[in-house]
């Protein structure tokens, strides 16, 4: 899997790129990563990227043509799958669109800054708007690094057979892990509860599963808010 | 606005949080952020911060000492508003709960990666778990970057006049922002709307909402998959 990442401040994702789990399939040979500095598709002497808006108003928005020129450039180079635009207006990533998109390989993704982006590269160059959620971020670098991070993830051999993305949160019927525990057994005040350290393995699953019901229902009382 | 990052990996939100609009914030002293290594609060020779489940079953847990020793000493120090734990099981971050949480004041965000952490942490420290979205990715310090970006961005003053989030997405009625354009007025065969050049204020509004309300009617459509 390939994504190309096409940015306005590269430097915004770097850390997180080349650490934790995302760095992990890149050394495994699982994923390529690569970033584009928008500025060095721009012309003339101040490399402009941006400009007010036509028809007024406050912000500045990402010019066409530097963008224009990066994803013909890669497009030059090879098929892409999607070339996904981050935006509170798109379709809302969930672990299911995440599963159906993971067995895709080579992606675009065009992050967008402050007030936006000519409509014009939307209308013909993105085949795909993406929303992280239902709130307002400075940047769709961020937003990249959970669509990079939710779907690497899930490529088989990123993460170690311990990791199994199978029992994952919304992967299980039930939606939610159930509570965890580990050493030690009392601290605190609190003890683990005695079923985990019955070693009865049929009670515990009866546990587990019950209790990752009851948060489910809860979270969703919750997020009537 | 402060903001103590509990992390296994510091490494990973490096970058982000000194570019961009995080970074900005906190040059201009409206933000404090400090990321706390969770292995600094570790004891034993192999300060040892993830053990396996009690009860079996895949992936490791993060302890509860080392996460308690770091809430404490933070506690020492200030007075804290919300101790926050990223996970799926969370409530919902959406603008509305960006808008309400950042007339608070100092935040612990404790990051939990892979399988999870020790119940205990969430029953006696935590006192608020928040999703980022309804899919799983690798670890919460990704969740905290779009945590604080969202966050920072509703301080007054971490905005300038021309990036004001009074405009945002959201924020307006319609949900969403109209398509925006700017310089060339031409480009690859695709004009600017003509009524954003007409100068005409009354009519660049009337469109610019017609825009957002046919978009958001669409994408209402389009997130009912």
């Amino acid at each position: 899997m390939r994504f190309d990442i096409i940015s306005a401040n590269p430097k915004i994702t770097e850390s997180s790129l080349t650490n934790g789990l995302i760095s992990r399939a890149v050394k495994k040979g699982l994923v390529d990563i690569e970033v584009h500095h928008l500025r060095d598709y721009a012309e003339g002497k101040y490399r402009q990227i941006d400009d007010i808006p036509y028809g007024g108003g406050s912000g500045m928005i990402l010019k066409p043509e530097p963008i224009f020129r990066c994803v013909e450039k890669l497009k030059s180079c090879r098929e892409y799958d999607e070339i996904i635009f981050f935006s509170p207006q798109g379709v809302k990533l969930t672990q299911k669109f995440a599963n159906d998109i993971s067995l895709k390989n080579n992606f675009i993704l065009i992050c967008g800054h402050y007030k936006g982006i000519d409509e014009r590269v939307i209308k013909k160059l993105v085949t795909m708007e993406i929303s992280i959620g239902d709130y307002v971020i400075s940047c769709g670098d961020i937003a990249a690094l959970v669509f990079i991070d939710a779907v690497s993830r899930l490529i088989p051999g990123t993460l170690t057979d311990g990791e199994s993305a199978i029992t994952d949160s919304f992967q299980v019927e039930t939606g939610f892990d159930p509570p965890q525990y580990t050493r030690p057994d009392k601290y605190s005040g609190m003890k683990v509860p005695a079923v985990l350290l019955s070693g009865n393995h049929a009670e515990i699953s009866k546990w587990r599963e019950k209790k990752a019901r009851s948060k489910f229902r809860k979270i969703k009382k919750l997020n009537k808010h």
